[in-house]
């Protein structure tokens, strides 16, 4: 089913969307939807949606439009949904504290297996289940449990330094919160949150506006 | 010097990652950088470069390269960062709370003034020197203070309600972290930061190496 070409980068980040307005619809019990239809409700164009849905060997049929649950079931497995990922963070603050909580809500296949600080006042702690360790031992940890992804909660300064350990403890892919762009091995998947770049972003449209 | 043509999302969307390296460049002291040079660094092609800073006028000389600090004091202005930006908080959670020590942390134009909450037990709390205040106090306070930008760390269930009363009390930008899509209106700036989509990212990223 899946075409195995390159898929461009905007389409990747343009998938999670889909996949979200999708559930929306699964939610209300609809079963099909046409290009149109999901123009209107996804603010892209139907010829976008179109377009980005024929990368997968395009779902639609003409006159039918999308079949809801098929589409949904489809894109969750090109980003690799249907998997179970294990995953650590570094840094039991307030925005560590604040991932923990947010992938635990989700219930998704992304699960928080430790949180580690070295600040010793935290660890023992427990956030959502998930005990808050030393951070010491997060290498032996993550390669004991087989951690697929690692998260970074922690300052800029040590950030480079936890990526390193967890590379080099066996991560697949690095999830980071610190405001730095990290450098990682080739074989490791990386995506930086920048939220300073949002905001910046943000102030750029309020100005346009005016 | 600026040119006030449209400039594709992509673009602006960029704009804040060159802003980031041209300040670590400041940092260092480094007065002129080519597109080459600067291709090395920041992971763009040279000609991608060339071509978005060409939006704005163009910065770079033929032969000299970009004067770092020039292209570091248009890229602020043109994102509107040469002003300051009064913003509010709902939700004094984890995230709220990061939120604030994060935009403090960076001392830049956006002062967060004021954090409301409608649990109680957190109701006069200081996160960073800021007050948390009782959510019914927001609309006026935002219309008292002229608040520029709400940013909404609440539950995905109150967040719309809580964006139509920061709309309504005159904010001009909204930054949502609540994982649904807003709807605000036309003329108020609205950016989404979509936490799981950057974790679906990574998953299809993690895969596609294997």
């Amino acid at each position: 089913m899946k075409k195995e070409t390159r898929i461009s980068n905007a389409v990747i980040r343009r998938l999670p969307r889909y996949r979200r307005y999708l559930r929306e619809l699964q939610k209300k019990g609809i079963k099909k939807i046409s290009s149109n239809e999901f123009s209107i409700l996804i603010g892209y164009t139907a010829s976008q949606i179109r377009q980005d849905l024929n990368n997968f060997g395009g779902f639609g049929q003409q006159g039918y439009g999308y079949n809801v649950d098929d589409l949904y079931n489809e894109i969750s497995a090109i980003l690799g949904l249907d998997k179970k990922y294990r995953m650590v963070i570094a840094g039991a603050g307030n925005l560590g504290r604040a991932i923990a909580n947010y992938t635990s809500y989700y219930k998704s296949g992304f699960l928080v297996e430790g949180i580690f600080e070295t600040n010793t006042e935290l660890i023992g702690e427990k956030i959502h289940d998930v005990e808050v360790m030393d951070y010491e031992g997060m290498v032996e940890f993550i390669e004991k449990k087989h951690i697929d992804i690692g998260i970074i909660c922690t300052g800029k300064n040590s950030a480079q330094e936890v990526a390193d350990k967890m590379c080099f403890a066996g991560v697949r892919g690095i999830w980071n919160f610190a405001p730095l762009d990290l450098e990682v091995p080739g074989h490791v998947a990386l995506e930086q949150v920048h939220l300073s770049d949002s905001l910046h972003a943000l102030a750029y449209h309020m100005n346009k506006k005016e």
